[in-house]
């Protein structure tokens, strides 16, 4: 997609996410956009990124939701303010609770769809619900809690 | 450690989980050990598996944790039994629900201690509690439902 992604918008000094930073070399770039009221991220694992023969590993697909869901939760929060995303003061989520149920094995060869809604914007705090689909199965679904980091923390 | 971790008793077949694998060559090598009742798994996080700059990213964090609790959950059973973990058939579990909950930012660039113990081991079910430490502290803690996987999924 030549769209700007949520994470396009970081500012640079908040870019090395190894999930999701665009100027992180070693990490895995995910990138998030608005569908609507949803977010959607597309993502394609590693052959590597197994956890037994022919599925995806757990650890990754919690990666994914991690960091698109504290995306949507950035990009709800300005959303919430009307201004754009690269505009000042920057938000920078970090992750309170993470949790991920999975529902069914993920078929490595895939490309993931994960798509993710706000269910509570209040303050500081964000609560983002997710669905990781492929092969047209719901295979986990997310809830993440994200809190706007504190401005020391992303000061770059 | 010249020890054998829990993960190295793993058939070859199940070995390549990019977390834990001993042969997945791009994996994180995730290695865990009886202390007594509890786990114990040491992990130091590369300099780029950041979050933001100085502290480690929430999704690595949650894939320690989900194999460090697999592995658990393994051993456990193969106690229960009183047999090996390298006796025959083998266990191997997979994750049904994973959650941690971030209590502070994880400095990068220290030793993470992952501590981990059995609250709950019923049937093919168990439930894996955890605490990750670094520089003395208690960054996250971790509750993973591990399932036995089917014998279908764990053929190689």
């Amino acid at each position: 997609m030549s769209q700007k992604s949520f994470q396009d918008c970081y500012p640079d000094s908040l870019s090395y996410c190894y999930g999701c930073g665009r100027l992180n070399e070693h990490g895995l770039h995910i990138r998030s956009f608005w569908d609507g009221e949803e977010a959607v991220c597309s993502f394609h694992p590693g052959a590597y990124h197994l956890a037994i023969p022919g599925y995806v590993y757990g650890g990754l697909i919690a990666s994914v939701i991690d960091c698109h869901s504290t995306g949507t939760a950035a990009a709800a929060s300005y959303r919430a303010e009307g201004r754009p995303m690269d505009s000042e003061p920057p938000f920078r989520f970090v992750t309170a609770s993470l949790h991920v149920d999975y529902l069914r094995p993920t078929p490595i060869d895939q490309t993931l769809e994960v798509r993710a809604w706000v269910k509570e914007l209040k303050g500081r705090k964000v609560v983002v619900m997710s669905t990781v689909t492929a092969d047209g199965q719901i295979c986990a679904k997310g809830e993440v809690v994200a809190v706007r980091a504190p401005e020391h923390l992303i000061k770059g």
